[in-house]
């Protein structure tokens, strides 16, 4: 319409501009022309002129976007960005597409069926034989350091960038966390980033894992997992392993929950340590037949519904079916230590608004509701594109998780965070020419320090 | 403009269409129209109505941004992707703001005056004497371990989200790279992202944070600095620590561009040793004073770039800095190994091409050219948002080095990647109920595995 309205205007003050002598040219025009005084006739022509002007602009305004003259009046910078994002998604397409030159009979993933079984790997029955020949074969790589038994931490997440783009950024200070905690804690850590079992995904991708790792790694006496989505809030709580010397699991729960109430967050699978030992290799092979994606994981999604309280109806989850299997199964729970004495996983909602609190009246090393161990951002899901909760209270709950923690780092090195949402600093003791005196008192790992140390707020 | 011209076409219609009858209303219209046949004055109100129409369109056109009217024909995603966004920045904008409510009184940053002096610290004149003092009371707390010194790799990044949203994704599958290579090695890792010193910011944040960390670790023998834009590539490969036992710091570099050339690059800063004593905290002081953000920095630049070969204009940096407190103070070079026998620093513009080619006819532990030890991403800046290379050149070879050595950690559990930029992983060796033997010769920790591991295509 404006390019119609455009050539009409043009065509209508194509002639020379309409004069006295108009009149004198003949035709329709000419005698319209000469019916009109001067005045009127150069009104006429400004009105064309108007029209005309008017309807280019319209035709700009409509064919910007089209012909790319709306970059022309963006700022450089926008441009810039533009092309970024676009060289990135380009580049990160042809990372996360599944090619590969040299695999060219790769075939398109096929569910297994309900009359499939599924199994992680040959049965194993020689385990706790096994290892024990190889320890003492190889006294260079203990499962005991200084009577303590070697623990492995196993977190992780996709191998993609994350479709929420902050989500990344939070994988990395969750990483850092853990990296902390653990160096303090003498823990060895372990990021795993790959799917080892296409049909195990999602939420079942640690007990292909766990295995794997088990099976590598004989001098790992305990393999701690924990959820990209917990972070260390209590840096000086150290587990109390020798409590769990008669058992094979140490899981957060309540036995209310679990026993009388069979409910689907009686236990929580986001943080739970798992020994190395023949018992964990039954328990995963019992375990995981109801993961398989597709219909094996559909059908028992509906099992677990039926069976326990307050599930809603989606496909089996690896949290649902440990607690259905220990409740139907009744072999296992004897070596299943339910604990709640300390927040080995601790919800973040009943938390993250309490932390000014704890500084003022208590102090790290409880370990448990006064001052978590663990603060649980379930349900958050940073990385993706939707959660189960609003993005400014994850967010928000997170940046405060993190700091408070973080502050209990910088305690040794004389600092902490200006705020429990700001990533900047303020000092709080001087440099010093005797620095050995603050490292004796304030280092988390020293026992003194475990009595003495109190990050200020 | 156009609502000009909207308001004007509204004023010439504003009226009663004209008709036949107008000449009756009398006035000057009124005697023009009457001059004028009855399809004319039908062509004359089509004119208004069309450039009344024109107008409008070309206001609503106009104004659609500012009132919001685009969003009616976006889809619901994308209005949720919006949404997604702007509460994700507004969550950030808070975050990122330096106010603390409990800090009223935070003064706005001064730079340094050419005439101020600067320093890290107060001056420790007895390190060595009193870290010897203080390990002989801390026996729990080895400098050396089985004979080997403790060694602890710092590397870190900003606190706040990359401005590109790929670079916290590469930030978090760098760490992962170095958590997998020091867990392989026994070394301790720290990542920082803490802003201890905001004079020395950018590259120079290290040497405040080298003196904090050897200060606050005095059973740390020795602090390995890598930046975060380097990637472990040889996963075998054990630094050949007892070869520096007569010195203090190790770094990559080439004696013919250091002392014939006083080339910019001659030394490698973004991956360096430096032992925790005496003489590391007083090179750091010598180090530091052309490092203060402002006038010095811009001063001190000047100078290393009329006194280095190829260096640019700029401000100073630490890397530039440090060879020419080197060279110009002859003190320090007894106690500084430049190494080039491996890649203690690999350049990635000569490495990411070849890493076929080493799979081909070389293996991991060889450290140098030929399967290097590390490989630096050097004005890649994948967390800015400009680099000084191509972002899919960056992009490609970063996620071909992280799976280029990610193959050599999984060996141990029998996958790799399907090809250098796949995130997805392809099974080498078939699961087994005798899982110790792969142990033995998978383990990068063995001895054993030192000849036998080569990490099939």
């Amino acid at each position: 319409m404006g390019s119609e309205g455009a050539f009409s205007a043009q065509k209508r003050s194509s002639g020379a501009l309409p004069t006295a002598n108009a009149a004198v040219n003949g035709g329709a025009r000419g005698r319209a022309a000469a019916l009109l005084p001067r005045g009127r006739q150069m009104h006429k022509t400004f009105n064309n002129i108007k029209i005309t002007i008017l309807c280019g602009f319209v035709t700009i305004l409509v064919l910007r976007g089209t012909i790319g003259l709306g970059n022309l009046v963006s700022s450089e910078a926008d441009a810039q960005n533009q092309h970024l994002t676009e060289e990135t998604d380009k580049i990160l397409d042809g990372i996360r597409s599944d090619k590969d030159p040299s695999d060219p009979d790769e075939a398109p993933m096929r569910y297994l069926s309900l009359n499939d079984t599924f199994s992680l790997g040959p049965r194993i029955s020689t385990w706790n034989e096994d290892r024990k020949v190889w320890l003492e074969e190889n006294p260079q790589f203990p499962s005991y350091v200084k009577g303590k038994p070697r623990i492995l931490l196993v977190t992780g997440s996709q191998p993609a960038p994350c479709a929420n783009a902050i989500g990344d950024h939070y994988l990395l200070k969750a990483l850092k966390n853990k990296i902390d905690y653990c160096r303090i804690h003498g823990i060895e850590i372990l990021y795993n980033m790959a799917h080892l079992d296409k049909e195990m995904a999602g939420f079942w991708a640690k007990l292909p894992l766990l295995r794997r790792l088990m099976l590598s790694h004989p001098d790992v006496e305990w393999i701690w997992w924990m959820d990209s989505d917990a972070l260390f809030t209590d840096m000086v709580f150290d587990i109390p392993i020798a409590k769990y010397k008669d058992y094979n699991m140490v899981i957060h729960g309540f036995p209310d929950l679990l026993f009388n109430q069979k409910s689907w967050i009686a236990l929580n699978t986001g943080s739970f340590l798992f020994r190395n030992c023949q018992w964990s290799l039954d328990l995963l092979d019992a375990w995981a037949p109801m993961g398989p994606k597709g219909p094996m994981r559909d059908e028992a999604g509906k099992v677990l519904t039926a069976y326990l309280k307050g599930r809603p109806d989606f496909e089996a989850d690896d949290q649902s079916a440990l607690i259905y299997l220990l409740l139907s199964q009744k072999q296992w729970l004897s070596k299943v230590f339910v604990e709640n004495s300390f927040y080995l996983h601790g919800f973040w909602e009943s938390v993250v608004d309490r932390y000014e609190e704890m500084i003022e009246k208590n102090h790290a090393g409880m370990g448990d509701e006064r001052w978590p161990l663990v603060t649980h951002f379930v349900g958050c899901k940073p990385c993706a594109k939707f959660g189960d909760y609003s993005v400014e209270r994850c967010l928000r709950g997170m940046e405060r998780a993190f700091n408070f923690a973080d502050n209990q780092v910088l305690n040794l090195y004389g600092f902490r965070h200006k705020g429990l949402v700001s990533p900047n600093l303020k000092r709080i003791r001087n440099e010093t020419a005797a620095p050995l005196v603050n490292v004796d008192q304030f280092d988390i790992r020293h026992a003194a320090a475990h009595h003495t140390t109190e990050p200020r707020s």
